[in-house]
């Protein structure tokens, strides 16, 4: 018979793994709680047209859509040429446009500021490649409805104290506002027009470098002096900035750009610096971070951590785009970290204290009598499994270790639970 | 601007009730696991083919499916007919399907006997109506690899167990299988076609009562002298049989019925009573049991609770099925508890005794500080929501008292933390 697998690029979890998963998520969950914020949950299916409102940037192409049901032959031949009028529902592929309509929805039932939580899957038909699946967990934390940097500074110290949980110690966020970026721009002399293109350039700075970079925007045929400028400022802004202070963004920033942008960084700054006393300050101003959704109208973040080259997540602040579905605008800011890349950093968390015990019973044992001792240890707080003794004891026991199993014990008739000796296994 | 609603038939879930249910979840997953069940997690879609492999009766029709990507409209006019082409995934309608699958793609990573807990949505496009969803959870336990009484014994157990842990003490099962009632009905010489359409009207007993199953039996213009037999035998088998043994067993069934079957139910009664000492045994032998899905083939069973009128739950075992996809017959059993309506019965559980603060600050205190109070309070093992002071402080704390919080303190500006006076809410 063929194989047999799960759709293309997506995963099946065994116990081992599963439980794994679940330890970490309960991890992130109770950290986030304590931070004030309340888990949520929508449909994993949204309409159709709320999922290509253009809120989702490129993934709105990579949505799964969902047939309407009972279509005719007539409907379906005068839809060939709009495939789009088959659907009325799609998988979501992120858990922000689920989040702005969630927010239209139950406005008037939810507190003035809204910090919500969302920890749940999301699809994306992507080509499946190595380490990139089609259905992977997103953790969010958004919060609706304050503008100011409390937001900011709340979803970052959120963040990193989850991390700190999880045994991820050292983790650094880079920084940046879009508006300095605009700014940024805007004195090199760069053309209003040729800003979306520069940045895209500009994000790809990590893989180039600064020649590559400067490069490719004279490639693109955009004002010449403005790449001058800016490559001048680049050369001499190369190093990091490693520490967070009003002066360290001045520095970091050509002349021109605005108090305000600069304060609301350096609040930002000051609160995450004060929540944790005694460590580093773990923000890093990055004049360069761009992120490549289109939605971010300030604050961007990045989460970088000493033991990967790669971001472990990032956020920024989408003010204009919760209220699209409510039509009035509302702030908001979110931090959302890659469950699929800090599940595999996190050491494999130890069992709960709970004693697991296997039970190996011969096959003459009364199945009244190896139900009733499995349910009075059960009753004492222990982990149970019921095996039949095979031929092969070790192979079973040594399944049973890799499975979380710490004792065993070996079962006769007749055997009472006063009987029954507990071996440690492993 | 027009209402914004979650899909049609589908639920958001807010802070107060996704908390709850996420506790009652908690609480089955663990009293599963102490039972030695592993939980598993497949993708939400399957293969187009799988989910409609007739494996799933009536549920296959109501499955949402899932548009293949990039197609041209060449290819929709060729499927105007058979809208089946269109798609190559599904939303699953349920979890047997999806576990079948799994067994059959990691059959050689999984314990010979192997018990799978699996707790997660599933998608039916029904009609919406009250208390019905499209979207709804389903908590799963099956044992795979063990045709034995000891499988169904576990299955009841770990779930009685459950309804326990829950604070809904006093569930029983009603129990029958599926080879007695061929039997009886083989007995009372209902011919063999007949069979489908007669476990049909039995299974209204419930609803339409001796006197209704026995018109409609008639009126279905079956063998008239099987039905009076069959009336006869309802007649005085009317009253429920509340002790579990061989000899109520066997006087709730017409002599003929195999031994092998007796045997079986009595080794599951006898396992469970072992299992549950002291208590009274929770099981009812009812061989008008029937219960709808045409895959199982032995033992049936369904949950009941003295506080509401339907089944919470139920299950049997479907030897035939799990091998489908592996091309083997392997012996299966499961249990599943209906979630959503256990939910509701299940009183709110008190939070897990941590101390939730809501700290409600003036306008004018540093972000910094309000940070920095926040994350000292988390550090002190508190759950902490900041809140700016409104006019309408009452309103404010009665929302926090309704999701959680315990206690408030004001904050002013350069407060420190031993200044603050934590007073309890509610």
């Amino acid at each position: 018979m063929a194989a047999v697998n799960p759709p293309r690029g997506m995963r099946d979890f065994l116990p081992a793994e599963k439980a794994r998963r679940e330890q970490v998520l309960a991890v992130i969950r109770e950290r986030y709680r304590s931070h004030g914020f309340d888990e949520i949950e929508t449909p994993v299916v949204e309409d159709y047209d709320r999922l290509h409102a253009g809120m989702g940037g490129d993934n709105e192409k990579l949505a799964f859509n969902v047939m309407k049901r009972g279509l005719e032959a007539e409907a379906i031949r005068a839809a060939a040429d709009d495939p789009a009028a088959l659907s009325d529902l799609g998988l979501r592929f992120d858990l922000t446009v689920p989040l702005a309509r969630f927010y239209a929805s139950h406005r008037g039932e939810l507190p003035g500021v809204f910090r919500a939580i969302q920890i749940a899957p999301v699809w994306r038909a992507e080509r499946p490649q190595k380490g990139r699946y089609r259905q992977f967990v997103q953790c969010d934390i958004d919060i609706i409805g304050d503008a100011s940097a409390r937001a900011e500074a709340e979803l970052i110290t959120a963040t990193l104290d989850t991390l700190d949980a999880l045994g991820l110690e050292g983790a650094s966020v880079r920084i940046n506002d879009r508006r300095a970026l605009d700014a940024m721009l805007d004195v090199f002399g760069f053309a209003a027009e040729e800003r979306p293109g520069v940045l895209i350039t500009i994000d790809k700075l990590d893989k180039i470098g600064p020649t590559g970079v400067v490069a490719e925007l004279r490639e693109r045929g955009v004002t010449a002096s403005a790449v001058d400028a800016f490559a001048t400022f680049l050369d001499r802004a190369a190093a990091d900035v490693p520490v967070f202070g009003e002066d360290q963004i001045r520095a970091g920033l050509p002349a021109g750009v605005g108090d305000e942008i600069v304060a609301h960084l350096v609040g930002i700054g000051e609160a995450v610096q004060a929540a944790r006393p005694g460590a580093d300050v773990p923000l890093v101003f990055d004049p360069f971070l761009v992120r490549g959704m289109g939605y971010y109208t300030g604050t961007i973040f990045e989460l970088a951590h000493p033991s990967v080259s790669y971001s472990l997540g990032g956020g920024g602040r989408y003010d204009g785009m919760i209220g699209r579905f409510l039509g009035q605008e509302v702030p908001a800011v979110g931090f959302s970290i890659g469950f699929e890349r800090i599940v595999d950093l996190v050491q494999q968390a130890t069992d709960a204290g709970t004693s697991a015990v296997v039970l190996v019973h011969d096959r003459d044992v009364p199945v009244a009598e190896l139900v009733a001792l499995k349910s009075a240890l059960v009753r004492d707080g222990r982990r149970v499994r019921l095996e039949q003794r095979t031929k092969n004891l070790k192979a079973l026991l040594e399944r049973a270790t890799a499975d979380g199993y710490t004792a065993f014990a070996t079962v006769s008739a007749g055997a009472a639970l006063e009987d029954l000796e507990l071996k440690p296994l492993g």
